[in-house]
Formats: C-alpha cells, structure tokens, sequence
C-alpha cells in the first residue's frame, strides 16, 4: 500500500482569484510545458507531426478528412492561448482547460462539444490527470496535464489502418479516445480488488493499526475514484443523446457501450466500497471479539487467585498467637496448613463452577 | 458455511486489453469449449441436433416456428464467430457475449433483443455464469459459460409437447428460459434465509470469530447477489414494455409475472441485508453486554479483595516490636486478629453496599 | 415478548420447481382445505350460502346486483381450479393465489382487477395470511390462507342493511373489504408501540441479554411489517386511479381514505424503526457509559490499594537484619511502623489528588 | 430537559374500530367539550359571537363577505355533526376532524378545500394539538382539540382592521391562519435548538447517564416534528397551486412564502437532527477515549507494581535457610535488601522504558 | 482551529413574532446601520456616490445603462423602506431581506427577479452574512448585513472599464456579483480541506480528546456550509433558465458555468463530509485497537505473576512446622526454595505458552 500517492491534492486549491474576469486563464507555474502534436488522416493517408509554429495550425486542419491535435502540459500560456484562438474556443471552456480539478462534464459552446473527465495515469495509484476533448466537425482537439497517457492503442489502431477507425468520422474518433480512457479505470480497479482482497486476509488474521490506515486510505481512495466515475455515466449518456449530427449514430450505438462500460465502473466502486465498509465493520467485530476473549481470560485467571492471595496473606500475618488464643490460632492447629489449601481448593472449585455456568471457560 | 466460492472472482478482470478496437475478442484462455445445440420446433414436430458443421446453421434456421441454438462453453473463438456471422450479431453484443462479467442488461441492434444476465449454477453456493440471450423473428439464441443449466425443465416442457409453449413464439421461449433463469434464484435465497437462521442462533449463543466470519461471508454474497438481481427488474420491465413486436401481447402478461418475480427476489435479497445487518449490531450488543457483566464479576471480586489484601499484608509486616512501642502493637494485643477480621469484614461490607447501591449485584 | 411467533417462514420458500410452466397450481400439502361461502345482495335482500356444489356457482353468480365469492383455505387443488374456471382467472392469478408470499399487487387481467395483500390475523402476534381478491363486474371474488379474518364487521353491515354498502356497487364491497384489513394494522401497529414504549423503559432501567434480544425481534417485526405495507399505498393509489369504471368515482373518494390510511401506517412504521434503532444506540451508549463508571471505580481501588499492598509487602520482606546493617534497618527503627504509614498515606493521597484532577472521583 | 411531555401518545392508537363503515365517529370520551365561535366581516365591519344554537348557524354564514367559524374542543359528537350538515361536511372530513392523530394532508371535497396539520401548543414542550381547516366560498371552518392556540395575533389584525386581512378573501383569511401556524413552529425549534446548545455542553463537558437519556429524548422528539413539518411543504405548496379559485393569485404569492418557511423548518429540523447524531457520536468517542486513557493509566501502574509486589512477595516466603544452603540464601547475605531493591528498581525502569516506547506515558 | 466561531447563531431565531402580519419588518437592533451606495455606468462611463438624500434615488437610476445601488447594514429600518419602495419590491421581499437566515433561493416578483443567499465573510472562519439581490430591467440592487465584502474584483473590473462588464447589461453584473460569492466560497473550502489533512495527520499520531472536538466542530461547520451551498445548485440553474428576458443568452452561458461551480462546490463539501465521518470512523478503530493492546500487555504481566505471587504469599504464610508434621513441610526441605522457584518458573512457561498460542504475544 506504499504507493499511494501522499501528496494528494486539496480538491478546492488552484483556482483564479475569487471575483476574476470569467475566462481568466491563471497557469499553474509547475505545470508541464506545452507540446502540440497534430495527426491528420482519411481513409487512404495518415500524416502524424509536431507543431512548433502554431500560426500555421489553423491552415493545417481540415487537410484531411479528420484531424486530431493533441496539447501536452498545460505551462505555456500562450501556446493554448494561439490553440484556442486558432480553433474559437469560448473563454469559459479554455478557463475548464487549464484549472484543472474540474468535474467531469459535457458542455456545448455552439457546434463544439466540451468533454472533461480524469484520465488515470497508472494502473497501481490513484494518478490521474484532468483530460479535456473538444470536438467540432472534422476535429478533435485534446488537453492533458502530462506527457504520457493511455490512448497509445488508440495511435496504434490509426497507424495501423483498421477501417473502423480510418474510416470513422471525428466523432468516431472521439469516442475512440474517451473508451480507452474509460476502459483505463479497468486496470486500476482490478489494483484496488486485489488490495481489498489483501486488506481482508490481513483484517482476519491479524488486526493492527497498519491494516486500519491501509483500509482507511482505500476507503478514501474508492471515495475519489467514485467522485472521478460517478459523472461519467452522465456524461456518456448524454453524448451518445446528442442530436447535432457531430456523433453519427453508429458511433452513438458505440457510445452506450461506453456508458454502459461506466455503468459497470460504478457497480465495481459502488460493491468495493461496501466491502471496504463491511472490512471495517470485521475489524471492529473481530477486535471487538477478542478484547472478549482476553477478559475473559484475564477475569478467570484474576479472580481466582485474589482470593486464594488474600488466603495466603491472611496467614502470612504476624499476630503474635502467644499473646492470646485468639491470635491466629490456626497457625499452631496440627491441620492448619492443610485446612489453609482446603480453604483455598474449596474457593477455586466455587468459583470454577460458576464461571463454567456464566460460561466463561469456553 | 464452508461451501461459499473461495476462489472469488475480481468483478474487474478479464477485460480486453485498454484501448483495444471495441468488439475484438479476446476468448479466456481457461473457458470450457464450446457446443452448438439446436431445437427447432412448431406445433407438430421438434426437433434436437448437436450442430458441428456450423457453415449449415444458416440454413438450419427457420425449417420450423421457432429455432432455439444453445451454444454451451465460450472457449472456442471461432465456433462463437461463426455462429454471430451466421446471425448477424452486432460486434458488440459478441464481444458481452465472451467478456463475461457484464451487468445484467437488454441492449437492442435492429431487429435484435440481447438480453445479458447472470445465471445461479448451484442452490447452495453462489456459483453463477453468465447467460446471454438473442431474441430474434423465430429465433432464440443463447450462450452460457459452462455446461449444465436450469432449464432441463423448459426443455422437457418441450420435448413434452406442453401446448402453450410449442405453439407458442420464440418470445415465449426467451420468456420461459428467463423465468426459469429468474426463478433459479428462489432456491438459493432459501438455502441463504436458511444460512441467516442459523447465524442468528449462533449469534445468540455463542459469539465467536468464526460466527462474526460467516456473517461477513454472507454479507459479501448477499451484496453480491443484489448486485445480480436489482437489474433484472429493469431488464424484464423493459422486455414486457417492448414494442418490436418480438414480444407478443400474451407473452407480455407472462414478463410482467417475471418482473413481479425480480420484485420479489429484490424484497427477499433486502430484507436478507437488513437482518444480516441487525445481526451484526446484535452481535455487537450482546458481546458489548457480556463485556459489561464480566467486568462487573471482575471489578467486584477485585475491589473487595484489593483492600483486604492490602490489610493482610499490612500485617505481615515484619516491624520488630520489641524495638519500640509504636511499632506494630496490634500484632501483640489480645484481641488482634479478630480486630483484623473485624477490620477486614467492615471494609468488605462496606464495599458491598456500595456496589448494590450502584446496581452491580444482579 | 413471548408471543412472537417461533416458526418464521423463509419467505423465498414454497415457490413450485424451477423452471416449471406458468400457472402450474403446487399446492401446499399443509394448507387448510378450502370452503366456498358466497354472499349474494342488493338494496332489497341479501342471501348467504355455503357452496359445495361448484358447478352451480357460476349460475349463481348475477343474481342480485353484488355477489361476494369467499374461498377459505387453499389446500383443495380442484376446488380452486373449478372457482377459477367459474370465473375464467388467468393462470397466472391463480398461481398468486395459491403460491403464498406474494408481494401486496395490484394485475389487470382483461376487465378483472386482481389485489393481493397480506391480512394481520391476531393485534399480538405478527401472523398474517395472504389475502387476494378479484374485482369484476358485480362480482368480488376473494381467497384467503385460513378460516377467520377481520372482516366480520364487513358482513354486519352487509347483513344489517347499512344503506352505504347495500346500495354500493362491487367496487364499494371491495373497498370496504380491503379497508378493513388496511385498518386491521392499527392495533397490531398499537400493540407494537407499547412493546416499544416497555423495550425503552427496559432499556433504561436495565441493560440484559433479554432485553436486546426483544429489541432485536421487534426490529425484525418491523422489518417485515413495512415489507407488507409499504407496497399498500401504490396498491390503493393506483385502484384509486382506477379508469376501467369498475370502481365509481364515489368509492375512489373512499379509496383515497384507505390510501391516506396506508400513508399513515408507513409513516408509523418508519417512525417505529427509527425509534428501534435510537433505542439500539441508546443501549450501546448506555452500556459504554456503565462501562467507564466501572472500570474508574475498579482503577481507582485497584491503583491506590497497590502500591499500598507493594509497600506492605515490601516489610514482609525475611530479610535478616541482624546479617548486616544494609538489610532493612527500617524493622528496626524507633519509628517504623509509623513511618511506613506515612509512607503509605503519601502515596494515596498524591494518587487521589491525581485522579482528582483527571475527574475520576465523581 | 424535564418539560419533555412524559405521556406520548402511541400515534396509532384512538381510532375507529376495524371494519366501521367509514365516517363513523368515535368521540374520544376524553375530549375538551366544544364551543362554537363565529367571526363574520367585511370591510367595513367585524361581527364576532359565541354560537350557541346550532340551527342559526346555517343563516348566519355569508351575512358579509368571509365568516370564519372556529369548534374548539372535539368532545361533543352532536355539535361537530351539526356543523358539519349546516356546511355539507364530506362524511370522511368529518372522520378525519374527529379521529385525531391525522397526518398533515389537503384533500378536495367538491369546492371545499380540507386541510390538517398540528398545531404546537407551546414554544418549550413538544404539545401539540390537530388543526382541521375547511376553506368553502366565503366561508372558513377550524376545528381545534383544546381552547386556547396561537392565533390571537390573527384575530387581533381582523379587529384592529388592518386592511390587508380585512378587503382579503376567505383565502387569505386561512393563508393567514395557516401562516401563524406554521410560524409558531419557530420558536419551538429555537427551543430544541438552545437544548441541543447544553447537550452540546454537557457531552463534552460531564458524560453521564442523563445526559444519554436527554439526548435520547431530543432524538425522538426532533423525529416527531419532522414527521408534523415534513408534510407541510407538500400541503403548502398544493395550496399555492390551488387553481379552483378559492385562493386569488395575490393569496397564492403569501402561500408561496408560507411554502418557503416550511421549507426553512424543515432545513432547521434536519440540521437538528445531524447535530443530535453527531453528539451521539461525539459522546461514545469521547466515552471511548477516557476508557483509553483510564485502561492506561491502570495499566501503567498495575503492570508496574505487580512484578515488584512479587519480588517483595518472594522474600516474604518463609523457606528456612539454616535446613540448607539452598533455602533463600539472599536473606543472610549482606547487601540482601538492597540486592532486592536494585533488582525492583531494574524492573520498573524496564517497564518504563517500555511503555515509554509505547507511546502510554502521555 | 480556535477561530471557529463561538457564537453559533441559532438558526431558528430573530423570526418576526408568530401570527404577524405578512411583511411586518421587525429590525435587529444590534444590524449595523444602513449605507446606501450607487453605481452608475456605461460603455463610455462610470459614476459612483454614496446616496444619503434617498428621495433623489428614484431620479437616479436608469441615468445610465446599468445601475447598482448597495445597502450595506440593515440596522435603518426606514432606509430600507424607503429603497423599497424607490423600486416597488414587494412586501414579503423586504421581509426576506431584514429578517436574515433566508435558505438561497430565488423568487419572481413581476418583472423583479429576488435572489438570496449566503456569502462568506472570511477565508478561514465560517462567518457568512446575508447577501439579497434584486435584479430588475437596468437595475441590480444588493442588500448586505454588513460593510465589507468579496465583491471588489468586480467593482475593479467595473472601474477598469474591461469591456465584457461595462458593455454587458444588468443581468451581467448580476452575475458577476453572484459568481464573485460562489467563487468566494473556494478559499473557505481550501481552509476545511487544510483543516481535514492536519487533523487526519492528528488522528493518526495522538487520539485525545482535542481531537474529537475538533473533528466534531469541523462536521458541524460543514454540515453547515452545506446547507448554504446545497441551494446554490437550484438557484443558479433556475437563474440559467430565467426566460424573462432579464438574463440575456450570452449571460446564461456564463449562469451554466456559475452552476458548475456550485456543482463542484457540493461535490467537495460531500467529499469533506464523506472524509470527516471516515476519520471518525478511524479514529474509533484505531482507540479500540490501542485498548486491545493494552489490555493484552496488561492481561499477559497480570495474569503471569498473580499466579507467582500466590505461591510466594503460600510459602510466607506462618503455619507452625514445629506443631505438626503437615504444617508446611516445604520450608524445612533441603531443596525448598529451588522447588518453589520450580513451581513458578513452570506455571509462567505454561501461561507463555496458552499466550503464544492465543497470539497474544505479538
């Protein structure tokens, strides 16, 4: 569980100063600089480039049947500035870009479509970053925080030339992009099915304050990835419902698998944080047992022996007998050290007995 | 207890790989082979055939009313390939088909129903498969994990000649193999009601891990279970709600009896989770009781004994009186030991009064 | 709390065999055999009658404006199929009718409606009996587990002449019939509240094993009582919508009551449950908080009396003085008894001064 | 806390027998004896009277633009009938006014609106009593339980004649008297609001039995106003929706409001009903934490003594050395008790150091 | 967390007394006094004054495109009356204005739209003050409950003359106004997420009661928060929809990203509250898994040597050898003390042992 990512980010930081111009873009310092990359393709050609001399962009689109251009890292201001301007993005939708945290959603700015969702970036800690599509006729147009990401099959599948893809339209490709990364929340759960299975073998056999943070941290982990899924299913249904003709409708059959994709996202978080609530339930229980037990334990053993203790302490006293018959004439009795263990047996068995009726010695 | 799966199955894995092209198949390399068997019937005839030349199945179909095609074990890519060409079927529906894991779910392509859900395989453990079925104009085609099913009796029924189900549609198939699927659940429910009595019991008389395990067990595979069930309303909501025509009126009235069925299952399964609920509390309760009255036994016991140690003790101190009049006289005086008991008694009762004032005596 | 019935059916029981036909009749081999008595009315006279011949019932039927068909105990097969065939139920309907543990419902089947509901049979016990009843036109048709119901004031009224239901149509008698049993939860609803108020009184005075266990048993009461009425009140809204004309608008009036009456049975129910469950956590804190008195009474008398003990048994040490100077010359001291006394009082006094001020003493 | 009404009555009891033929009064022998009260008045003038002979009553309506008769105390079944024949009374309002306990509803009875709520009775016990409100054409009719109520501030602005209430319909009328109501909520729940302040204080301040029990108290009253504001909202805004024409368009903006403060109530209760859960809450945490930091203390000084409490105790023993050189030799030796102390010493250092690392030592 | 605010209004106060008349203003006397500021502007200028003569307000407005008049402090009752009626706003609006602890919500009156809610006061501190809003055709007035506010970004983009606000109409400002509030919210989420990291560090370092203080404040504060931001979601969306005219289309787009960030607002509000009971939880479980181990540390030392004491207090008792044979023989054998050190050393392996194998031991 070493993995987790300790520097996890307050959800409500970074944002523009409260009562800013709306569309105001305030470039986080640490982000990753931008590299724009365009891939342009028909049926027939595939032109792959990187684009430095982003002047030229706007000439570059719509050379080929689809044109994909994709911006790594958001640290150069002006680099998505010139990319907006080139393809009229509204101020709003180019603020949602670069303040990151954004919830995922779909918005409409005229015949665009904006997506945002979290795009996981490893498939054993909870990294993701905020990716944000735009798609308009014959375009579509991406933004990651990071260098590196899931869509690789994805290139692969257009390099390669399979017809769905190359004959597909944006829309197409779109929906391309946003299965692979909706599919990429498959790995990562399967990570956390396999810790949560871990985290039970551990809560059964042994109970510790590790296996209370490991669950806790889980727990707070589901709770972010329900935050990153929950919005998804929304958010595909409602594309796959679009009616502006941006997404044809065999993509829209494609589409509600995707949802339905989310869906089974959803029912995966939804049952692994029962089982993670149900694990802490166990934990209590089972610790909860076992303090039992070891009072159990701990009052048989005491209470036996304070009695007999006091016995042997009784006679461990030193009144002086000589001085008077009532002065512990026990001691001097020719059965007094047998009537002593007599004593303390009878004591022992009394209490033995009621134990075993209340229980207790089983 | 001991029969529950222990190999639980990652509801997140076996997935195709991240961004592959939607609809490839990637057959588990562990799944059963597959076999095609075909039930062709009208009112006058039936007839049933293993079918290892699939390039024959095409043609096989529509000889009679209704054509049933049973395709048993997915492990064969190539046999299930053949038979979705034969048919027609949409990739998608094919790549649920052999992916299983999928939500239960009806999906229409065309003239298609795809009916997704999963299939009790046992009454007494929660052993499932999933189960998929394609209705079509005079065809019901079904694929199943594993051999061996619930629907021997659907079968006989059948081969029995029972009219309304021989001269009845392939909507009326689909809908008897879906009841029989629907109502393979009341079994298990009983067998789990039954699993919740005796854990009640156990939890009344004796509380130990390995109740406290069982419940956890049961919770797991109840949730499990709802997670199977609570669609199937839905699912069978919206087939008795189709409007295609596949689905004759009459047939209707018997899909609504099913939903009616799913409702019931769904009571069942929550009524289940509240009282296994409940029984955690009760288990929590009860232990926290026992808890309660054993620390009375040992706070009573030690708090009396403690003080009347601490007195015998005191005079078993070894101050020599013979060096000074102030040293430990009592142990000289006439009356000394019956003062120590006297001494020793007022404590104790003392003690005890206080002890029954606060209401710990009984 | 004795009362509560001991042999709680498994409601996922007594379902016919998978996968058997729709409509198949299983009828419980336990069951009451069943008894015809039909009641015929109108504004000038009423008749009742036992029916043993069935094969005049369906000439019966229709001659005077209303005709009540009552079936007691569903052990005979041929007698309900030949009322059914009377008055040409679906299978379906009769499968329900039989097949107790229905969830409350209300069918159409052609222009019959067809209710089932669950009758309280004691205001004590939570025994119920499933209760169905069939809606034509002039004709209310009903079948109920045993011999007995809450309905004898339903058949004063009838047999009286009360002008409201003699002049009533079907729809009316139907109304009353089921508002009676809705109005036969209020003193079961009664009885359970007093058990609550006793539970609460219990819980604060003492806090036993018993005492949860009756808790335990009446949530579980509750549990089901609103799994038999929460489906009352969609059960009386949609007869109360009802648009075939079977039922005039006069009774839908009355049938709003019996809705508000369902209403305000949840509403008690609910409220029951929450208190259930506050009375649960009550107890838990109740018995945590006895918990901390005891175990400070017990650390107190435990950790002032020890290190007094320690100190007595420090000077029972056999130490032999007169061997060297070093070993406990204390023994020997003019003022050694004295001083450990003091020693003794020191260290109780600075522990109680110490508890003081962690606010043990009181 | 000790205002808290110690007879709550069991919201299912007083009601009808089971099976009565509907709107059958059952006065309670108990009830306050009615007393007829008319108000009449337009613009110009106020009419107000004790009503005595009932047969007038009839004439005496709509001598001016709005009447408002007010029956306070239900006990005289004679009076509530013939006010309800001289006002053509639906048979089920009736029943409804009578049998108390009603949940708060707006029903339609031809052009007469009947609506029932409760009424507090006081601003510091949770008394209160049902309001039965019929608004006809002209004509407003309320039923009380008991004398006395919170509408004097009502009455007042219809004497003094302030204008608004004076030209306004009979809609506004019961606007106005359904606001006074729902507003006499407020200072009730600022009341619970300043107890829940102290309980607050008293958690965190003292932890004893009363404080558990007033909480508890709090819980379930907190739980029975939810359930008498909850349907306010509903009734409000039916009311505000009204389109018989009874409520004018300028009486509706005033219900709107009204709707908004049922809102607020509602908003308040929940809040309540969190911050009491989250005192539960905090109490056993906090209950938790000192038996923690009790266990450790007792731990710490009973671990610490009980292994040097056996040293001494070992010493004590009385083996005689001169039978052998075996027999408890450190007796005779010359540094034997400081041997002894030195070795008690090591132990306890030993135990600190332990529990140092432990993290118990503070 | 000191600067939590101590005094927690109570949020059922400050009403206006029951049964008043609708609109009655019943001023705090403790509300700041009243400030009525004005701004004026277009495309081309921008005036500002602070109005004292408010009969020359009426004159005032509409002077310019836009005007926005703000009334900081509502301690001057006839200024409010007067400003009031200057723009003809109805009398239950006023009421909402005065009497603060208004729910956000926004009303219609005429062609006024009345919006209300709560704006933070601090960045780190849960003060928040009324803020009412009035948007009318050219118009946007603002009420306040005191000097001092987030909105002077907006007056500085105003004073900048950016163009989207000066050329924008009434409804831009509006939401200018309304988005500065929403987005003010942001830092004060920042803080509690701040406040959850230290004290989820804390919960895992120290559990004391400070602690669960803190947290329980930090629930309380939050469930707060989100009863201020809950309404927000409905508020703006119903602002979006306005079809009034009053909020032109290019503003509504800007309302739906308002409404976003509401959205996210309550997302990380429910992600606090999820976090907060989580450490509740955790908290819990990691105090009962300290007391488990105390209690073993403590059952193992004390359960050891009470068995070992009892044999060192058996051999100090004082039976007389001399008087009989059976008087404690031990004390006179050759190997009496090696064979009482046998005897403990073998009763403290044995309970070794029993404590391995119960896995006490680590």
């Amino acid at each position: 569980m070493k993995k987790h990512s300790k520097k996890r980010k307050n959800p409500a930081k970074r944002r523009a100063p409260v009562g800013a111009s709306p569309g105001t873009i305030f470039s986080d310092p640490e982000a990753a600089p931008s590299k724009v990359h365009l891939t342009s393709y028909n049926e027939q050609e595939l032109v792959e480039e990187d684009i430095t001399d982003l002047s030229s962009l706007r000439s570059r689109v719509r050379e080929r049947a689809v044109t994909w251009v994709n911006v790594d890292g958001l640290g150069n201001e002006n680099v998505i500035q010139e990319v907006a301007k080139a393809f009229g993005l509204h101020l709003l939708a180019v603020e949602d870009i670069v303040h990151v945290n954004q919830r995922p959603k779909v918005d409409e700015y005229g015949d665009l479509r904006f997506v945002v969702l979290r795009m996981p970036r490893s498939s054993d800690t909870l990294e993701t970053e905020q990716f944000s599509l735009l798609l308009g006729p014959g375009i579509v147009l991406t933004f990651q925080e990071q260098i590196g990401d899931c869509l690789e099959p994805v290139r692969a599948r257009l390099r390669e030339g399979r017809p769905r893809i190359r004959e597909g339209s944006a829309g197409y490709l779109a929906y391309a992009i946003l299965d692979a990364i909706v599919d990429a929340y498959f790995p990562l759960l399967e990570y956390y099915g396999d810790q949560l299975e871990d985290l039970e073998a551990d809560v059964l056999d042994h109970q510790n304050q590790e296996t209370i943070r490991s669950l806790h941290q889980l727990k707070r982990d589901l709770a972010t990835l329900r935050r990153y899924i929950w919005p998804l299913r929304e958010l595909m249904s409602s594309l796959a419902r679009d009616e502006s003709g941006l997404i044809d409708e065999t993509t829209q059959v494609y589409l509600r698998d995707c949802h339905d994709h989310a869906l089974r996202l959803m029912d995966i978080v939804e049952s692994y944080r029962d089982v993670s609530s149900g694990l802490m339930d166990l934990y209590l229980s089972i610790v909860s047992n076992r303090m039992n037990e070891i009072m159990k334990v701990l009052t048989i053993i005491a209470t036996l022996f304070i009695p007999l203790s006091f016995i042997a302490g009784l006679y461990g006293m030193n009144f002086n007998p000589q001085k008077s018959p009532w002065n512990m004439p026990e001691l001097n009795w020719y059965f007094g050290y047998p009537f002593a263990w007599g004593l303390m047996i009878a004591v022992a068995v009394t209490l033995l007995v009621y134990f075993k009726k209340k229980g207790w010695l089983g």
